[in-house]
């Protein structure tokens, strides 16, 4: 099998972590089709020993791909998206677009992969918060059953795009030397915490309380677990860290009489989680390990204050398994070797 | 009136800020009589514009002073407080020694002032996340009483120390550089969150899944509001900040028809709050902006999932209002003016 793979944002953060995990887990690539806005013309991509110039959104040959991978966000995918579908490609989808489609699956290859059909030639990847979110809470949900689920997340920088990062570079670098940062532009990343990660919708009062990013966790978890009626609760703040977002939760279990040790096993046993979960010794999930990770890190799991209720920390690289690795993971599935 | 006043750890962030924070209230030192290690020996501190050469601890010294600051660790406060009480001294303990001891007043000045009379002579300050936390839990139990709490901390590293602080900003410059950081140690600050803050109890394998600092909140908290069936749930997380801790924070409220306007009303009407909560307009608590503040600034001020729920973000200076200015606080209700 050789296919003819796009990427649409080739050169973004996302774009460069697909071509590196196609690479890694041998993805059959024959041609590569990188295509990238304006700013990037000019610009090469590497892969697979090669350079592949990156055109500018060229639908034509993107429509004779076999799979297209979008990664530019939300808009250009609902503009292009309905066009591919028209030629033979099936659609990997990175953005917030169709992600609660009806139509257009959510999928994450850990905990739904039946809704993915062979049928579907365009599936949805979630936002990267709710993917780390959901690999811990899946095993929960099918072994205790959820009743509620409080979260706060500490989210990387990258996650805000390649831009983001260089700035928080640049703040620090300023910041070390005494220079002052520049004034009247959006908060500094720089040695600071920021409670707000995606738009605000203007017109909704009540709406404009909860950030973007927190009603995407909401609204994603829900559709991923098929449960329309579960309460998440998110706080989604963004802190000076490069790569890996890590997020601390509380949940509510429906079965009251599980254990510590039931939930360790729980979550022990859940594909794409790995424990580290002892405090004492120095091992807990921490986003400068998670980091390049295939799966997430969750630790400091331990008893809240009522039955049933327990609380723990996870760590997982977004761009990775967040973003990048799940896409791959779904066209694997429907191009099995 | 002029005090003759001790400060036992002068050199340390709290000691440095406590200095600061004398001079800018124009606390009444007549003789400042500033204590540390063997280490500090040989250093003065600038206080009202002269040099005071920093003692050893100086036993008699100390004892003879009207008003003592103690912040060199839990250890030290517990082996000095009984022999400075026989002396005049009143003091004012920024460790963890007596916090819990029913005997000393465990006091936030916003907050329980009545509970410090003109009798004690030892009073403690509660730990910085704890006091940043009860300025916005106390109004709210006023006014519609607290059934349940749950904070995640988004905690600065200066929190852990000035040493502490000097590593972030040296690991920060070779990672800036790309330069490998030394290997083998504690997990390093930047760019990672670290989900243990404080000492675990080795013997109590229960207890040890719980940090020292998250235990402090939850007891502190409990002392200061007087409700100690108060149910807190606490997971603290160091994060690459120089400076002001955040928290977020979900509450469940007796009163279960209080409404948003109501929360964010009796908020803003607390002591030591300062509302900022226009997300939309990019108005919120953040730590840069809590910094050098004498209070903490409260907002993201919306309602969870049930009703009498509601979540919010805040952020406060640890090391001023979460250590030194309270300390200093509790002096002035007891000195006068």
């Amino acid at each position: 099998m050789s296919l003819r793979v796009g990427i649409v944002g080739a050169t973004g953060a996302v774009g460069e972590e697909l071509l590196q995990v196609m690479e890694q887990r041998r993805f059959p690539v024959g041609e590569l089709v990188p295509t990238a806005s304006a700013r990037s013309s000019g610009r090469v991509v590497r892969f697979q020993g090669r350079d592949w110039p990156v055109r500018p959104l060229d639908r034509a040959a993107l429509r004779e791909c076999d799979v297209v991978f979008l990664s530019a966000g939300a808009a250009v995918s609902r503009a292009l998206a309905p066009e591919l579908l028209a030629g033979r490609a099936r659609l990997y989808d990175n953005t917030s677009a169709f992600r609660l489609d009806p139509a257009v699956p959510l999928v994450v290859p850990e905990v739904n992969p039946h809704r993915l059909t062979p049928a579907h030639r365009h599936a949805a990847v979630a936002n990267c918060t709710a993917i780390l979110l959901v690999l811990a809470l899946a095993p929960l949900e099918r072994r205790f059953g959820l009743e509620r689920v409080v979260v706060s997340t500490y989210q990387a920088v990258s996650g805000a795009g390649r831009q983001a990062l260089e700035r928080l570079k640049d703040e620090l670098r300023r910041e070390l030397a005494g220079e002052p940062l520049a004034t009247g532009g959006p908060p500094p990343f720089a040695f600071n915490c920021i409670p707000s990660i995606g738009e605000l919708d203007p017109a909704d009062t009540v709406a404009a309380r909860t950030t973007g990013e927190e009603r995407k966790v909401g609204d994603e978890v829900r559709r991923i677990l098929e449960r329309p009626d579960l309460p998440i609760v998110a706080t989604c703040v963004r802190v000076p860290v490069l790569r890996a977002h890590s997020e601390s939760v509380l949940v509510e279990l429906r079965d009251r009489d599980a254990s510590l040790a039931d939930v360790c096993a729980a979550l022990r046993a859940a594909p794409g989680v790995e424990l580290r979960d002892d405090v004492a010794r120095g091992v807990m999930p921490m986003p400068r390990l998670a980091a390049g990770g295939d799966g997430i890190q969750v630790g400091r799991i331990r008893p809240a204050d009522r039955p049933g209720s327990f609380t723990f920390f996870l760590a997982g690289d977004q761009l990775r398994k967040g973003a990048a690795l799940t896409a791959v993971q779904l066209a694997e599935l429907q191009f099995p070797r």
